[in-house]
C-alpha cells in the first residue's frame, strides 16, 4: 500500500499518515518525490485497507502496490531516483562510468590506473581491497593497506572510490573509506550483509546474482531500502547460461526490464559480464544504448600482469577509444556521459 | 587446412589445386576473397600435411584451421561477407532492418504492413507463411496463399521477401518465391533441412537454438556453406536462461563473439529475443551498438489482434521512434541504416 | 474434451458420437481402455459444448482436458499404456533395458554386443546406422549397410531393433528394419518428422531435447500420437545446464512428472544422459528407482576404440554389474526387468 | 601436495614434517586416515617441490594434487569419511535419513513431527529457527525459541538436531544448540559464514547453490576444512533449469560426481530438490539407488498449513512409505538405513 500526499500536504498532514500507520504495529516509510511525498507501508500481514487513510487530511490517494517489491517499484514513485554520491550525483539523464582494476595492487598502480581512467572520462575509481574468491588459498586483496592506496588515489584525482564490501566484519572500515559501496553477486542473497548495508549512509551498488532472477534483484534491494538506505543502484554483470566460450552470459535485457519495474539506477558491468577483453567495448556501447544509468569497467595498466582478472581488463588506449564510442552513442539518444572538473 | 593463392595465380593454378585435392578423395572449397583466392579443404580424416600443396604453382601459403568450423571461419576469410539479396546488398557497413508481421494474414495486413515499415525505413519484409508450432492444433500458417501474398506485397513495395522454410518437403516452394529464407530455432540442428538448403541459391537466415552455443551455431552454418551456399546470415533470437519474467533473454554477447570467430554478417531478433513489446526498442538499439549487421523486427498495424506473436510486436508508430533511434545509434558508430530507393 | 463411452458402448454408438464430431469438422480419437473406450475431440478452435454429447447412446460423460495436451495426458487415459514393440511387451510394471554401441561399425562389433548385451539381460539392441553429427564433416554412420548389420543381429539373437530415424527422406528405410524407432534430440521439435513418424506403425522412442521443457516434449508426442500412432515413448536423455564438469545433466525429476502427467511410458538414456562412463551405472540405478519403465544405454566391447561415444560408454562387464543392480532394484519396488526367452 | 606418512611414522615424525612446512611459511592440516596419517599443505604459491619431504623420517611419498580443491579430494584421503554427529556415525555404509519441517512453529508441532518422523525411520531432526527469506517481509522463524523448542524435541525423542545457521552472528547461538548446521544455498559462497563454521566444532551441512557447479561446491567445502572443520557433509538440493513446471531441478548426477572427487559423505534434498510434494519419494529413492550418504526430506503434520514449504513438504503417511522404500532400496545396493535405539 502506499499512501500518497497531495503537493500542498503540510508536514503535520504527513506525520498524522505515519502516526497512524505505526498505531496499527506497521512502519512508514517516506518517499520524497518531485512535487510530492508518498509514503509506503511495509509491516503488515495482509491486506492494508485503504479507506481509513483516504479520509485523513492532506492524503490524495491509496494505492495498492502489486509487486512483492514495494519500496524499490516504480508504482511507489515513478520517476528516475537520483542522488549524491562524493561529489556527483547518479541516476538522471547523465551516465557515469566507473573504471578501476580488479585488485589494488600498488601505489603507482592505483593512482596511474585513477590518472588514465579519469582523462579518458571516468568519474569514480573502482578497485578490490577486500576480495572473494573461490578459493581459500587466493589473494584476498591488500585489505587495509588496499583502502589506504585507494584514498590516496581519490586524493590525488578527486575521483570518488568505489570497492567491495565482502562481509559485515569489515563494512564498517570499508564503508569510512569508500564513496559506494558495491555489494558482489555472490553476496546478493546475502540477508545480513544486505540489512547492514541498508544501515550505512553510503549508497550501493547491488551486483545481480549469476543466476538471480530480476525478482530476486528486486527483493536484494528491497531489504536495503527497507532499512532506510534508499541510495541503491541495480547492476546487471553477467549470467550463468550453457555457454563456455565466455565465462559469463551479459543479460542486457536486464536494463529495460529493471528499469521499468523500479526507479532505481541500472548500471552494466560489462567486464565481468562476459569475461573477455576483446568484447567488452562492444558490450560497453550496448549497455548504454539499451538505456543503462551507468557502466563499472575493469582496467589496468597492463592488463596481462594484472593479480586478477586481467582476461577481463582493457589496457588505457582501448579504454579511451571506447569512452569515445559510450559517448558517441549517449549523444545519439539524448544523454550525456560525465566528466569530472 | 587452407589453400591460400597468390594474387596472381590463373585460374589453371586454382584448378592444378583442385585436382590434387581430390586425387586424394577430399573435397576443394573455393572461397573467393577481395584480392585473391583461397581454397577449403573438407572430406579428410587426420591432418592434411601441408607440403603437397605449398610446392604446387600459384599456392601462396597452406594453413592450418584450428576451429572445428572451417568455410565459415575468420581464419579462412578475414574480411566481412556481403552478399546479394534481391537488389540489395547484406553485409558490410550498411545496415539493414527486416520488418513485417509473424503470420501473413490478409492482403491488407501484409501489403498495409510492408508500406508501414517501408515508411519507416525498414528495407526487407518478414512474414510468415509456414509456421511451425508448439502445438498440433495451432494456426499452422496460410501456406501457399500466403506466399502468394508476401510476392504481391513485394510487387506493390519493391522489398525483397524474408519467410520462414520448415521442412525439406516444402523447401522448393518457398524457395522460388522468398528472397531469402529464414531458417528457425528449431530446426537448426535439423541437418537433413540444413543440408537441402545448402543446395538453394538464395541467402538464408540462420536462426540460434535457443540453447545452442555458439560452437554449434557456426557448426551449422558450416553444413550450408559445405554444400556450396555461401549466403549465410547468422542470427541471435534469444536463448533460454531461469528467467521467468519474459520468454526469452537475448544475448548480445553472441555479436561481437560471432563477428570475431566468423566472417559471416551477424544479425538480431529482439522481438523473439525477449519476447516482450515494451522491451524491443531497447534492444533494437542495443544490438546495433554491439555491432549487429541487420535486425529482424515483428511489426503489425494492430499487436493485440495478430493471429501470433502479438505481445512481441511493435505498432507502427512504436517502430517508426525505434528506427530513428537505431538510425542515430548508427551514426554515433560509422555505420549508416539502409533504406529503400 | 474427451467423450468417454460406457463399458457396455456398442461400435454402433461409437461409431455415432465420431461422426457426430466429424459433422463438426472435427476430428475424433478412439483412445482404448481396460474396460471402456474415450474418444478425443482435436480440430475445435475454441471450446466444445458438452451438452450435445452427454445425450448420445452409450456416452457415459464428457469432460475437459485442461491441459494443451491432450492425446497423451492422463486426464484421457488414467492408466499406464502398454503395447507391442516386435514379440516385447513395452509399458507396464516389467522393465526393458536397450543397450548397444552408439554406431554400428562392423558385422563382429555387433553381432558380438548383441550376445554380450542380452546375456547381461538387455531386451533390445540399439545401434545407429544413420547418425546425425554436429560436424558436416563427421562420420555419418554405415546407413543401409548399418541396417542390414542390425538386421543380422537380430536374426542371430532374436533382439528387437531400435534404430534412430534422422530425417523423413530416410524414415521408410529405417521403419522397414527397425523394430523401433529412435528419434533423436535435436529432432524433438522437428515437426515435419514428428508428423511422419506419426503415420508409421512402429514404436516410438521421442528423446527430450537437451533444453526441452517437459511440456514441450508432451507436445511432441502429441503431434506423433495425433497422427494416428499412439505407441510413443518418452525418453529423458539430459538436459543442459551450467555444469561444464560433465557433458550432460540427467533430469531424473522428469521420471514422475511425466509419469503423473501422461500414460505413456518413460525411459530414461544414462548414458547421453551424463556423458561420463563412470558415472553411469549409479543413473541406471537411480532411473529406476525414480520409476522409469525402461532404459537406454550405451555398450560396446571395447569403449575407448568405439567410433563415437566411447567416453560414455560401458563394456560388457560394468553392463553386466551395472544390470544386477538395476534387477535388485526393480525388485525391491516391486517391479521385475524383462530377459529375453 | 600431500605428504603421506608410513604407517609406522610416529608422532615426532609427522611433528617434524609440519615444522618443514611451517618453517617455509605454510600451513599443514594433518588428515588421519584408517592406517596412516596424510599432512596437507596449503599457503603456497606456485609449486611445491616434493624432495625436500621425501627424504624426511617418516614419510612414504609426497604427491601432486591435480585439482584446486586439496584437503576435501579423494586424492588426499581415498577412503570415506565418517564421523560423529551426537550420538550418530555419519559417513559409510549406514544411510542417515534427517526430517522435520520447514519452520519451528510450535511445541506440539515439532515435538510431535519428531515423534512421526522417528517412528518412520528419521534419525536426525530438522527444523528452522532462523529463516532466512527472499523477501524482507516475510516471517524469519521464532529465533532463539525456536532453538528452545528444537532442544526439547531433542529430549523428548533423542534425536540430534540440525537447524540452519544464516549469518555469523547468531552462528554461536545457533551452534550451541544444533548439533549439526545447515548452511543454506544462499551462504554457499558467504565466505565470511564458510570461515565461521570451520572454526566451529559442529558438523554441517553445506547445501549446494543453485547455479553452483560441482568444483565450487567443493570449493566451498575446502574453505570450511582448511580452518580445522573436517566434519562436512555436501548436500545437493536443487539446481536452476529453464524448467518451469517445477520450482527447481534436483541433480543426481552430483552424487556419483562429487562421491568420485571427494571423500565428503553426500547427502541429497529432495523436497527443495524438486519442490513438489507428489514427486518427492521417487527421488527419495533415486537418491538412495544413486548413492546419496543420506536424505533430509521436509516433513509437517499438516503440509498445507506449515507456515512454510507446505507445497513440497510430506504428511507422515507419505514420509513412513517413502522410507519403507528407500530401506528396500538400501537393502538392494548392499547398504542399511540408521535407526534410533
Amino acid at each position: 500500500m502506499l499512501i500518497v500526499m497531495r503537493p500542498d500536504a503540510t508536514p503535520q498532514d504527513i506525520e498524522q499518515v505515519n502516526a497512524e500507520i505505526r498505531r496499527r504495529g506497521w512502519q512508514p516509510h517516506a518517499i520524497p518525490g518531485g512535487t510530492r511525498t508518498a509514503i509506503g507501508i511495509t509491516g503488515n500481514r495482509g491486506v492494508v485497507e485503504p479507506e481509513p487513510f483516504r479520509v485523513l487530511p492532506g492524503v490524495a490517494d491509496a494505492v495498492l502496490i502489486s509487486q512483492p517489491f514495494k519500496l524499490v517499484s516504480r508504482e511507489v514513485k515513478p520517476e528516475d531516483s537520483k542522488f549524491q554520491a562524493g561529489p556527483l550525483t547518479l541516476g538522471g539523464k547523465t551516465i557515469h562510468v566507473i573504471a578501476g582494476p580488479s585488485s589494488v595492487e600498488t601505489r603507482d598502480q592505483i593512482v596511474g590506473t585513477a590518472n588514465g581512467v579519469k582523462k579518458a572520462g571516468a568519474t569514480l575509481l573502482r578497485g578490490g581491497a577486500f576480495k572473494p574468491h573461490l578459493s581459500p588459498y587466493e589473494f584476498q586483496g591488500l585489505k587495509h593497506d588496499g583502502l589506504a592506496l585507494l584514498a590516496e588515489a581519490r586524493r590525488e584525482t578527486g575521483m570518488p572510490i568505489v570497492t567491495e564490501v565482502k562481509d559485515t566484519a569489515t563494512l564498517l572500515q570499508v564503508a569510512e573509506v569508500a564513496d559506494v559501496l558495491l555489494l558482489g553477486s555472490r553476496n546478493m542473497q546475502n540477508y545480513a550483509l544486505l540489512e547492514a548495508v541498508g544501515e550505512v549512509r553510503k549508497p550501493v551498488i547491488l551486483k545481480r546474482g549469476i543466476s538471480a532472477t530480476l525478482k530476486e534483484v528486486l527483493m536484494a534491494a528491497e531489504y536495503i531500502v527497507a532499512r532506510g538506505n534508499t541510495r541503491v543502484i541495480l547492476c546487471e554483470r553477467g549470467i550463468r547460461t550453457f555457454e563456455t566460450m565466455t565465462p559469463n552470459t551479459l543479460d542486457l535485457n536486464a536494463v529495460p526490464m529493471l528499469k521499468s519495474l523500479s526507479h532505481l539506477p541500472v548500471f552494466v558491468d560489462p567486464s565481468h559480464g562476459i569475461g573477455m577483453r576483446k568484447a567488452v567495448p562492444a558490450l560497453m556501447r550496448a549497455a548504454v544504448a539499451a538505456g543503462a544509468d551507468g557502466l563499472l569497467v575493469q582496467v589496468h595498466p597492463d592488463p596481462p600482469r594484472a593479480i586478477s582478472d586481467g582476461h577481463q581488463t582493457l589496457d588505457f588506449p582501448e579504454f579511451e577509444k571506447a569512452m569515445d564510442e559510450v559517448r558517441a552513442i549517449a549523444g545519439a539518444i539524448g544523454r550525456d556521459v560525465a566528466r569530472l572538473g
